[in-house]
């Protein structure tokens, strides 16, 4: 049942699209409050006449799917058949969607598409979620560890025997509003639509091609969001919120490497997560792709034998300095992107940010949201050869309880060599 | 020190380029064993000239990069500074590296372009590595759970005090020979480039107007090596090797969702390369960002709203059609490409190969590469709820050392409801 593209009838390649009179694409209102208005976002591949946006779904899954075109393996006009993939939570709009600045990286409605625009996929339109709800259990050792040192109990429902750990979660794709995102970093559209184009190698020249459309669904990866506790806590202010918002780290992450304090700092994150929840709040880890500072992994790994080789062995006064050396910047996480996510949840208040970052908070507090406590990571929790992160962090600005190091004593705080 | 683009000057967009009939790019030979005459991968967005590539460095992180310099954070004409990020190890050539056939999907000289290309980069050519290789060390509960149990053993060097376990990891980008891959794929190299092109929505026109240009470098995640023990028993036939190659899971991986095995199954996999590599031999992680089976998380979600959601609930025996119902395809993982990182690193025989997976053997025995003995993951590490996964994929062909289920228990094989 798997139609190739066919290689006898020659059809023309369109190289990149224009503006075009009439269309029958919907038009996209970013900001409206009704999905209706706002238009559904048509990222299809099989009818271009009702592509509405730059790109195309899956991040930068789309080129695995472009090879199981080629290879024969998946039909080009597969349609997603959405029979009981409906969320299985957290459906209420919030006041933030139908804000255009609170919200410009994600599509609020990209968890209902198949409710809001049930009338659409019926005529023909090719629609896809780029949000997808599930609920999930989930159980770590570190978790188990806390149960058994008696710092979290289980309670039969939000934790449960063996330490099992109820959630609902979220995974989305990134759906960017251009205008919006070039008002948030401060530069024009036209400017912020020829640096992508260009500083890409060429990706899409549709951003020039097209200034009539205004929404790019980039090759990047998304979010996840896992929610401890009852969603329709998150909204009450008379609720508490505990969030942290989480930078993927695969190395330690997944592998547990001393270096930094991601997992560990994560887990304790979680931990709280489940003692907000089980005091009647709720708890909120939002995991973004951005390895590396956004760097990357190959560009982490290239920082880290500079810092381990450079003068002096690894030390938190030459923390940041390397990696400037290496990727011409110290971080390219873009954390004005980040609270998205938050004001889709309809978030308005976090009683405890799990986060030390300076850049988190600012983003998050600038974008509207009250954060009434930060919580540094535990000490004890700080594996030995991360004292190089954490000192020279704390010394940047980072939140801490404790004392920042001077220069001197900063110098002095050393990771481990390369061959130890 | 940082140069926007310049806003006053308009300066002429280039939608895509054509050949040209005098380049100063280096042309690239792949396959040749002479990295000189190979010729050096040119990602560069200094100095157009200098392409010989489709696409750019860092895969999806290039659009981050992209950010940067949209918003005046990096200077565009930022050129890297390699001091001291040469590899900390793993530096022979294989004889691999010098067939066209073994690897398309990476570059086997990309970890060693600041020494082979040290005079091209001098020239002002902008040379960035794609692989990226150092020392760590890690620490996960579950080893320390089996030092507790009498599974493992300290010794000091590669198992050290607390178990922290001592590892060389490589950093890989995907660089994509596309000649090589369309022979992989069994498609024209033509087809494969339309395609690429027109499935992704348009990314890229060059692979259309620049059949000249071979090399693709795709915005997608790479690979990440890990390897325990001494990286020289890799190769040694008289040296055991096991090797696991495990696709990133992130609900399991890092947070331990019980729907699947895939956490459970990596943490056996590095116990048996810790046993491995103290008997003398090796052991090696191979952890490619492949979501979801290649199709992205936000499918995933869905699928498994829809699995729990049928009719009989979750069932193994329609555990791979409510894939195939919302993504058109069970899998796009393209396992034929895996192999290319083993051949990287001069794998020729694998005597425990920790997968039950028969796409991943038949690809990696195909392509040439001797398994010994396949692992299945033992029994009591498997969560209760992701019985219906592994049942499935037993009766599907996955390799197993017990008895196969009939259809009829099959369809008995039942996971949890959404609301339990």
């Amino acid at each position: 049942m798997v139609s190739q593209p066919k290689r006898s009838t020659p059809r023309p390649i369109v190289l990149t699209s224009h503006p075009a009179k009439f269309s029958k694409s919907i038009a996209i209102h970013w900001g409206e409050a009704d999905p209706i208005k706002r238009g559904a976002i048509i990222g299809t591949l099989t009818t271009a006449a009702h592509r509405n946006v730059i790109g195309t779904h899956s991040g930068s899954y789309a080129v695995y799917r472009a090879l199981a075109v080629a290879s024969g393996k998946l039909d080009a006009n597969h349609r997603a058949d959405l029979t009981n993939t409906a969320p299985a939570a957290l459906l209420h709009a919030h006041p933030a969607w139908s804000d255009p600045d609170k919200i410009v990286s994600l599509d609020p409605f990209g968890a209902i598409v198949g409710e809001v625009y049930r009338d659409l996929y019926e005529q023909g339109y090719d629609i896809k979620p780029t949000i997808a709800i599930t609920k999930a259990h989930i159980n770590m050792p570190e978790l188990q560890d806390a149960i058994a040192k008696g710092r979290l109990q289980e309670d039969g429902e939000i934790m449960k025997k063996g330490g099992d750990l109820v959630v609902t979660k979220a995974a989305i794709e990134p759906v960017w509003y251009l205008p919006g995102l070039a008002k948030r970093l401060h530069v024009e559209e036209s400017l912020l639509r020829r640096t992508l184009f260009e500083q890409t190698g060429g990706m899409f020249p549709e951003l020039i091609t097209r200034p009539d459309i205004k929404v790019f669904l980039p090759p990047i990866g998304g979010i996840t969001v896992y929610i401890v506790g009852d969603p329709d806590a998150i909204t009450d202010p008379n609720r508490s919120l505990t969030v942290r918002v989480h930078d993927e780290c695969n190395g330690s992450d997944v592998f547990g490497s001393d270096i930094c304090t991601c997992r560990p700092y994560l887990v304790h994150g979680i931990e709280e997560c489940v003692q907000t929840a089980q005091q009647g709040g709720a708890g909120i880890i939002v995991y973004l792709r951005k390895e590396g500072r956004a760097l990357g992994e190959v560009t982490k790994f290239l920082v880290y034998n500079a810092r381990k080789r450079q003068e002096g062995g690894d030390r938190a006064d030459a923390y940041f300095t390397r990696t400037e050396c290496v990727a011409g910047v110290q971080d390219m996480r873009f954390q004005e992107l980040m609270p998205d996510v938050l004001h889709w949840l309809g978030i308005t208040r976090i009683d405890r940010f799990i986060s030390m970052s300076d850049m988190k908070h600012d983003a998050v507090t600038r974008s509207g949201i009250e954060i009434v406590t930060r919580v540094p990571i535990p000490e004890e929790l700080i594996p030995a050869d991360a004292m190089v992160e954490i000192e020279a962090k704390k010394a940047a600005g980072y939140y801490t309880e404790s004392e920042v190091l001077t220069e001197e004593a900063l110098a002095e705080i050393k990771g481990r060599g390369l061959s130890d």
